[in-house]
C-alpha cells in the first residue's frame, strides 16, 4: 500500500481525516440523533412491498426526476406546494451540498452561526465555497438583530440556518429568518432536519415560501421517518430553484430503492409521526432529569438535548459507555449531547446519569 | 415562479440544461445500454429477503464503510483484491465524480478521448476541474502511441479511458492504458463499466494494479448485474486512494437499501453473468445484420453497437420510433447507436431496420 501523502491529491485536502462519528455497536446507542424507534411493522411490510416491485424493473434506469416521490413529499408538506417546488437526493447532506454547486464555488462564501452542523464546513469545503462561521446569542439562540447584523456585514452568497439548530437543540424564530433574508441578495437555506420535534404550534419555515424565490427549506426523512438507513432529504423552494439544481445534479441519483421505500412510508406519515410524540416526551424528560441532576440542559426543539456544567466530559461519556450507553462529545468546553430514545432508553441514560453522579 | 436567470447561480451555469436523455415509455427501449434482461426471479428473491431484513433496522445509519459490499465486489473482481482496494457509491458517475473532488477542482485538468461517455466533461465542469478533449484514431481506435503522445503534450492532472468505449464500443488494449500512465504523473482512471461484454480472453485492466498507485479501475453494476435502478459503481485502487475518497464523500453516502441489494446479488454472480453471454451474442448479431444492410458497424467489446453511414440519423431515428424502437442519437454525424437487447428485441431492431430500408 502506497500512502496517501505520495498520491496528487488536492492541496486542500492533504493532512485532512474523514468526517465520522465512531460507529459502535453498543445497547444504547444514543449519539446520532437517530431515530431509535424501529420503523412500524404495518409500514416496513408496504415498504418491503414496493421495493419487491422497484426490483422487478431495476435493470432500467429509476425515473430521472422521481416524480412519484416528488408528488408524496409535496403532500406531505402541504402548505399548497406541488411536485414543481420539491426536490430530493440521498440525504440532506447531498440536498445542501446540490444547493452549494449551484449557488456556491470557488469565489463565494457561506455563512453560518457556530457552533451549528458540523457537515457546513465540510460541504462548503468539498464544493470550493468560502466556509465564514458568525456567533449566536447567549444560550446558542439567535436573534433577528444578531443573524441580520452579521448577515449585513459579511454579504456572504448563501447562508446556512439550522432550524432547530444541531448541536445545540435551540430553535429559530420565523423573525430572524425574515430579517436574513431581508439583509441579503444571496441563498438562504433553512434546514429543517429536526422540525417535526418542535412544539405543533411553532410554524415551519415552508409558511414563508411565498414570495421568497431565494428561501430554500430543507428537510430528511432520516429522523421523523426514521428513515436515516434509507438516505433521503429534499427541500421546498421556487421551481426556478429546483431547475438549478437539475443543473448540478448527477443523473438517475436517486435509486429505483429510494424513491419506491420513501414514497411507501409518506403514505403512512401518521403512523410514522406517531413515534415523534413519544420521542418529544423522552426529550422533555431528559431536560428535566438533566436539570435535575444539576447539570444546564439548553432549550431544545428537536430529538436531543446539549446539556452543560459536565466537569469532565470525556470522563462522563466513558463512565456512560462503560454502562453501554453510547452519547456524543461534540467538541463544545463542559457539554455533551444526547439524543432521545425510546422510554426504556431514556431512562437507562437517566438512571446512569443519576448512578454515576458528581464521580467524573 | 420565477426565473431561473433571476436566482444568483454559479457563472459558470448560466444558460445551461441539465444532462438526460429522453425518458420515454416504448415496447423496445434500447436507447441507453441498459440490461434489458431483468433480475433472474431466484436472485431477485433473495435481493428482497435482504431489504427486508435492511429496512428492519432503516432507522439506524447504515454502515458507513460499506464493509460487506466491499467484501464482496473484492471477491467479484478476484485478481488478489481485498476490501482495503475497493470504492463504491451510487453508480459510477457518482465515483468518477468523488475521483475528481479528490485529485481534480480548480486549477486542475482531466482528459479524456473523444467521442467518449458524455457524462466526463460534465463531472469535469461540476467539480470545477478543466476538460481536455485528445483525439481518437480511425475507427475510433486509440493506439499507445496516439494516447502517450497527447498526454505528454496536455499534462494533465487526471486522464479518464473509457474501455471499452462509450458511445463507440471501440476496446483499449492494456498497451495504451500502460503507455498512458507511464506518460503522466497524474491520476489515470480506467473506466471499465462495459468491460463484462468484452471476449473472455480480453484481459481487464484489473491485471495492471499491481505496482501502480494512480490507477483506478472504475465498474458498474448497472449493465453487467442488470442493476441501472439501483446505481451501484465502484473501483478498485490502490489503498490509499480509497482513503482520498473518503475525504470527499458524503458521510453514508450508500444506503442501507443499496448495500443489501448490491451484496446480495453479487452472491449470484453466475447467474447474473449468463445474461452477458446471450447480449454478446445479441450484440454480434446486429454488427452482422447491420453490416449485411450496407451500414459501417464500429468494432464493438460492450453491449452497444454504433454504426455509421446513415444518410439522415433524424429520420431513421423516428422512423424506428415509429415502429415503437427507441436508440439513441449520440450528435455524431451520420451514426447512431442500438444497445444489445433480448433476443426477440434485436430481432424486432434488424426487422425493422430491413423494412425501412433506404427510405431515410
Amino acid at each position: 500500500m502506497s500512502s496517501l501523502e505520495s498520491l496528487p491529491i488536492r492541496d486542500d485536502l492533504r493532512g485532512k481525516t474523514p468526517y465520522g462519528a465512531p460507529q459502535k455497536t453498543v445497547p444504547v446507542a444514543l449519539n446520532v440523533n437517530e431515530n431509535t424507534h424501529p420503523i412500524p411493522e404495518v409500514v416496513a411490510r408496504d415498504i418491503v412491498t414496493a421495493l419487491a416491485s422497484a426490483v422487478l424493473g431495476a435493470n432500467r434506469y429509476p425515473d430521472r426526476e422521481f416524480s412519484a416521490l416528488r408528488d408524496s413529499l409535496a403532500g406531505y408538506l402541504g402548505h399548497g406546494l406541488s411536485r414543481d417546488n420539491i426536490w430530493a437526493a440521498n440525504g440532506s447532506n447531498e440536498v445542501l451540498q446540490q444547493a452549494l454547486q449551484a449557488f456556491g464555488g470557488p469565489g463565494r462564501t457561506l455563512l453560518g452561526f457556530a457552533p451549528t452542523y458540523s457537515m457546513y464546513s465540510l460541504l462548503a469545503s468539498g464544493t470550493g465555497t468560502t466556509w465564514l462561521a458568525a456567533e449566536r446569542d447567549a444560550e446558542y439562540e439567535l436573534s433577528p438583530a444578531t443573524a441580520a447584523a452579521a448577515v449585513a456585514k459579511a454579504q456572504p452568497d448563501i447562508v446556512f440556518l439550522c432550524s432547530p439548530n444541531n448541536p445545540t437543540g435551540t430553535p429559530l424564530a420565523l423573525d430572524t429568518i425574515k430579517a436574513v433574508y431581508d439583509a441579503t441578495d444571496g441563498i438562504v437555506v433553512v434546514d429543517e432536519a429536526y422540525v417535526e420535534f418542535a412544539p405543533h404550534d411553532i410554524p415551519s419555515a415552508l409558511t414563508l415560501l411565498p414570495g421568497r424565490e431565494r428561501l430554500l427549506v430543507s428537510r430528511t426523512m432520516s429522523k421523523a421517518f426514521a428513515f436515516a438507513g434509507i438516505r433521503v432529504g429534499y427541500l421546498a423552494a421556487d421551481p426556478a430553484v429546483t431547475d438549478a439544481l437539475r443543473l448540478v445534479r448527477l443523473p438517475y441519483h436517486l435509486s429505483a430503492l429510494t424513491q419506491a421505500a420513501a414514497t411507501a412510508a409518506l403514505a403512512h406519515s401518521d403512523a410514522m409521526l406517531a413515534m415523534v410524540d413519544d420521542i418529544r416526551v423522552q426529550r422533555d424528560r431528559i431536560t428535566a432529569g438533566l436539570t435535575q441532576l444539576g447539570f444546564h440542559a439548553y432549550r431544545s426543539h428537536s430529538n436531543f438535548v446539549l446539556f452543560g456544567g459536565v466537569e469532565n466530559p470525556h470522563a462522563l461519556f466513558e463512565a456512560l459507555l462503560e454502562r453501554g450507553i453510547l452519547i456524543r462529545d461534540i467538541g463544545l468546553p463542559g457539554q455533551l449531547r444526547v439524543t432521545a430514545g425510546t422510554e426504556a432508553e431514556t431512562t437507562a441514560f437517566l438512571d446512569a446519569m443519576a448512578a454515576i453522579g458528581s464521580k467524573p
